[in-house]
């Protein structure tokens, strides 16, 4: 089992996830090494490999198919590699000057579908439909089980984005602790939300809606913007139009008007830019079976949202120093590129 | 000129350098265009190509040898293209939601040999000592112009490190605002302080000394250890004995025993995994002349020290999401990798 630790001077905690460490070689491993790994010929992920991944926690199937065969559209599956494992709420140990607890949690595979070779955007809208409602599902499955304070569901999209296997696929990992990005969006908002006397993020989309010029796209549900102060070039973010902190009150329609806006807006990133490495990750309020006490204000305060990273540039020393980032384009110019042409 | 744009939710800023932008392409080249863009044959911080660079601001000469001319062992000039840039104290702006200000402040080239192929672990160690000196009067030279309140010194080495010249350099970065992470330790530095009656890195050098487990090197002024909760593989922190929030308080001796602990340090990573691409940065105080109110304590609570990241994995939708990260490596075995053997 891997195991949290705490750094207690900036109380970040990082996840070291031991078994996979072998010899130093396995961190750099040579090219045709790394070639070697993933073999072309084979994808656990697709149609017909089921059995080449732990038994499915989900799937939505065709008519009379079976679990763990073929004739599924999205497929849900334990990581075979976890960061985290599930097990008993674990205990907080503290030695001196150091801070660690089992690394308890979980760890889900969303393969979007059985097609190796067609990316989300490349989806018809009802399937990217699919894959959002396994997301909705599973966090709900999983919010159940209550020593797990926040279920995180991201993607990544390219070997430089961190994807060890190209297949179309996103991930979902429950921690036993809300992540530190997490807490200071919630402390952000709930701060912003007692000194404007609304949620921060709903007058966000009013004012970004009124000055057009980050303003990528919109529906009836949803809108996406580049951010004032993005990290990265081409950084979006994705607002639900509707104020709520949480990801799973979703109802169908607007589900549906996700799909609509993911489609157009990944469409867009993989036309205009070349089809580039990313990264994207829900950012929702903490279970709802836990929170009512210690964010009583959240309610009102949290408006969960997707964002969306483009991997253009790479971090460096300054970044890692200081927690600035340097974006060579203004998020203004970003918009101007990726809104559809008049 | 750039802007510094604050996120009002999580507090971050970030410098969006505008005049860097043109089309998309420019933030996707092909591999080709990449290549193009850095011709081998042509290195602007190579010797006899002094007149390439901005004029410099400092340079170790050999005797008799002029300025912006061969003949220099380190030389100091202002970035080509800076971040940010020189001016009057920037002016806060806030409207309604959104807070800017000019981008001003100080980027600079330590130019740390005039040969392109030799590493810093390569140099003898006088010469990184000169490296290092070099950074210590940049520092205070900056700090008099008091509209800096912290000054950034970091090393980008290989191009997944975000190098863009591939000659050995690194950079100095001057901002008008306290970072984020280094607001962020020394918060946690001052809460610690009181809380355990000592600085809490004099405190963990101690106990990593004597627990011996994630210790690497040590001499009669430094030590290194890999963090007992690191973000990545074989990520290193190199921590003066004698405690002092400001590097530029270092003397001659202890530059002297930084050098031989760097070129150590550095050689073992090169050698131990096929000289990785990596940063280095230096988290100190803020700037001496301007902290006395705001920061009673600091000199007290206040550690420096130099924090070693080799790019091994990469940042994915887990950790930009979070604010965790997934470590493959427990310190311990990365440490006995690194270790000097018996």
């Amino acid at each position: 089992m891997s195991e949290l630790r705490k750094d207690i001077i900036s109380g970040r905690w990082v996840i070291i996830a031991a078994e996979r460490s072998k010899r130093p070689d396995d961190f750099r491993p040579s090219p045709a090494e790394e070639k070697k790994r993933e073999p072309a010929s084979f994808c656990p992920f697709c149609a017909g490999n089921e059995s080449k991944t732990p038994r499915e926690v989900y799937a939505l199937r065709k008519k009379g198919a079976r679990p763990d065969r073929p004739g599924w559209l999205v497929r849900v599956v334990p990581n075979k590699f976890p960061a985290l494992t599930r097990g008993l709420p674990p205990v907080p140990h503290e030695d001196g000057i150091f801070r660690w607890m089992n690394g308890v949690g979980v760890h889900e595979v969303v393969i979007e579908t059985p097609d190796h070779d067609r990316e989300l955007p490349d989806l018809p809208v009802y399937h990217i439909q699919h894959v959002l409602e396994a997301y909705k599902l599973r966090i709900i499955s999983i919010e159940e089980e209550f020593q797990y304070k926040y279920v995180h569901v991201f993607k990544n999209k390219g070997r430089e984005a961190g994807a060890s296997l190209s297949h179309p696929h996103s991930q979902i990992v429950a921690t036993p602790i809300i992540p530190k990005k997490v807490n200071e969006e919630l402390y952000g908002c709930e701060r912003l939300h007692r000194q404007h006397g609304e949620c921060i993020v709903c007058r966000i989309i009013r004012e970004e809606t009124k000055l057009g010029d980050r303003l990528v796209l919109g529906n009836d549900h949803f809108c996406v913007v580049t951010p004032f102060a993005p990290r990265f070039p081409f950084e979006m973010r994705v607002y639900p139009l509707r104020h709520s902190p949480w990801y799973t009150r979703m109802s169908k329609t607007e589900s549906l008007g996700l799909a609509k806006i993911l489609k157009a807006t990944l469409g867009k990133l993989k036309n205009i830019l070349s089809d580039p490495p990313y990264n994207f990750y829900i950012h929702q309020g903490p279970n709802p079976n836990l929170v009512h006490e210690a964010w009583a204000n959240l309610e009102k305060s949290f408006h969960w949202h997707i964002e969306i990273i483009p991997i253009l540039t790479r971090v460096a020393g300054f970044e890692w120093g200081t927690g600035f980032y340097i974006n060579p384009v203004p998020p203004e110019t970003a918009a101007s590129f990726l809104r559809p042409s008049p």
